[in-house]
């Protein structure tokens, strides 16, 4: 088999057959295939496509590049679920603890901050002492006694992944939907789970920024899924502003034990519920939607959630303390609120942009071998559809010096539009595909 | 300014400006830029395509990623043909000495054989002693003294062409126009000529297999030669069975110096003059075809075609007595002869795979680095149109040992077509593009 002729099928809009699929990529992984063949084969992809059969080929090689967590030995349905990254996007931290609270075997690895997009594992490590880089055993031992982990991609896992992604982000083929569909859903195979709920964010603060683009996503990954014996399904939800009021990795965990106490933001406790209920369905826990979203609320409102949060924090070495006493974590020496400088109705926070002046204020990351400021990020005070008069406050910027405030005010300034009329509620979740 | 960009705007069909042509280029040209990126970029523009000026842009970037032959200084206009390549094309043999005696000044840069297709320095090397490798001081000096050279490409001449095509070869991205077009017009533009005429062949032993796609290419060859100031013009003329009767080095240097003397096939005869015409006509020496045309014949008759090819075989170090005596060339020492196993027409005689039998036979190479046996080939007895009893004889296979002539006749067997009708003499020029 060589190399060039995969390329030249790939070209010419052929179908490429498993077993050249798996030569690239095994080719990828031990290093023997150049990069200027891999790089012209992944522009020949996202030029021209990929069939579900070639993308579910693709995943299934990308898996076998390193270990597929093998966790029959632990009783129970295992269900992850993975967002394709938005701003305030916290439901991991909020989700994870409920769904093993109601029983559900939770095995979830997590990514970091990239963009304007933040990332689980620095959320939870901005909790002193919280180690994310567990190792496999003691991944499946936490899963045993706990039901829950809450780790970060180990290098066993999908390690085509990581070079083909290094590629693809030099080579301008980052946006292709069967490439990003083989690499969530590889690394999600690989984890040994039985089941899948993704939430394909859609709109400003999203990577698909149409309906159209989220949907065609889902769709790839859950046909993936299914093609590899992991029932999987996909909410789509809105992603123009941002998910909760709190943005940035200190606010954001607050905000997540805040919301397992049952006093978050309605949004994210009701996006955090329904992904969890559908949790509890695919693990077989309860029989639809509405029982499955009582249960968790139940396990909200008795505290088992928070207690599980706690539970997991002291098992990954963090300080549990910090449930109770939210002045254990990191804390921006300084806070700048903007304000309405006019009455009307605040109708659009864009979500990229205030993504963006958060990641200004250190929050974030611009390229993979950044450090973060845990505390810094920005709290809504108004959210999208509340009156303001002139004066009224919008957010609060915490920060650490004046030149990353300055960076980041002008970012707020286009992301704020107050208007004189009303806009209609905008819903939350768009659509399910399964 | 970012490669990475430059990719995306390509991808995503965008038109590239020269400086970001001229960035990649140059990037390309001194090893700055990584090879994956290249071919990423390469691959785009095969599937995306290239505008005129951005083709144009291109071919100029690539001839100043070079030197630029400055052939002011020698009186007379410059005039070279180039032929996309074919099976027994050997006109440059013929044209270039006769054009030069007719006073055009005639600078010649050839390649080698490839694949099924010839290559003129591997046919002149055929001849004892003749040396190809000339620098540009002797190109210069020799086109001073005898008005032609037949030169190799120096390491001087477009260097990014030698890289990208390199990595063209191994990504399956060869088969793009607009990077065909910069890749042959980079170099003769290089060469310092004013004035240029193109062969492009058409055909099952062409590289362009269509009439519709080497017409796209002659027009896009056109517009770069007259976007960079060089005036150029092209035929395109049918490669379907091979040119003339022989196929091999040795075996095309006795013919080419056949048709000199006015023996040649008739095929051959005609284009190599009507090709040489048109460098009359281009340098201004004569004011049309049929004039230009009569003035060619006229140097075939006189021996000035053939005196000049004796001056420029001896000025580049070869035996100038191979003239006269083609026993100081090196024969095969068997030759085997196919026949005809029924009554018929040669209906045709697939240029293709007598190029791949004559490959197989040593007289091409399927690596860059292969060797090449100048004296094996194929010579034609009967051409299409001919008619047949059983038992006549279609070609001569001209060999040096029975494995290789094993390898090659099956292909020949493929090759041959016999029928029962008389099928219509084909046209050889199909267009003028100018």
């Amino acid at each position: 088999m060589r190399a060039v002729d995969i390329i030249q099928k790939k070209r010419d809009g052929g179908t490429l057959a498993p077993e050249e699929i798996a030569f690239v990529v095994s080719g990828v992984t031990d290093g023997t295939l150049p990069e200027y063949q891999t790089s012209a084969l992944l522009m020949a992809i996202l030029l021209r496509g990929m069939t579900p059969d070639e993308t579910a080929g693709l995943t299934d090689a990308m898996v076998r590049s390193g270990v597929r967590v093998d966790l029959s030995a632990i009783p129970g349905v295992k269900v992850d679920k993975h967002s394709t990254g938005g701003v305030g996007d916290k439901t991991s931290l909020i989700l994870a603890p409920l769904a093993a609270a109601c029983g559900v075997v939770v095995p979830m690895m997590s990514g970091r901050a990239l963009g304007h997009t933040g990332g689980t594992l620095d959320k939870l490590e901005s909790i002193p002492g919280f180690r994310t880089n567990l190792t496999l055993t003691e991944f499946q031992r936490m899963l045993q006694e706990v039901g829950c982990s809450l780790i970060g991609q180990t290098s066993e896992i999908a390690p085509a992944d990581k070079k083909l992604y290094a590629l693809r982000d030099v080579t301008g083929t980052v946006e292709s939907i069967p490439l990003i569909s083989a690499s969530i859903m590889s690394k999600k195979i690989a984890e040994g789970i039985d089941a899948l709920v993704l939430d394909v964010k859609c709109g400003r603060g999203a990577f698909m920024k149409t309906f159209d683009s989220a949907k065609q996503l889902a769709e790839s990954l859950v046909s993936i899924g299914q093609k590899n014996g992991v029932r999987t399904e996909a909410l789509i939800t809105a992603m123009d502003r941002p998910l909760g009021r709190a943005v940035g990795n200190v606010l954001e965990v607050i905000e997540s034990i805040e919301t397992l106490k049952g006093r978050g933001p309605r949004d994210l406790e009701d996006l955090s519920v329904r992904l969890a209920a559908r949790m509890l369905v695919l693990a077989g826990v309860s029989p639809d939607t509405s029982d499955a979203e009582a249960r968790v609320r139940g396990a909200m409102a008795s505290g088992a959630g928070v207690e599980k949060f706690r539970e997991i924090v002291r098992w990954q070495g963090g300080d549990p303390d910090v449930v109770d006493d939210y002045s254990r974590l990191a804390a921006a020496p300084h806070v700048h609120t903007v304000k309405a400088t006019k009455p009307g109705v605040l109708s659009s926070l864009d979500a990229e942009l205030v993504g963006r002046a958060t990641m200004a204020l250190g929050a974030g990351r611009d390229r993979v071998d950044a450090t973060i400021d845990p505390a810094v990020g920005a709290m809504l005070v108004a959210v999208p559809g509340d009156r303001l008069d002139a004066g009224d406050a919008i957010l609060e910027l915490h920060y650490r010096d004046e030149a990353s405030l300055a960076r980041a005010l002008p970012l707020i300034d286009q992301a704020v539009t107050v208007t004189d009329l009303q806009p209609p509620p905008p819903p939350l979740v768009l659509a399910e595909i399964s």
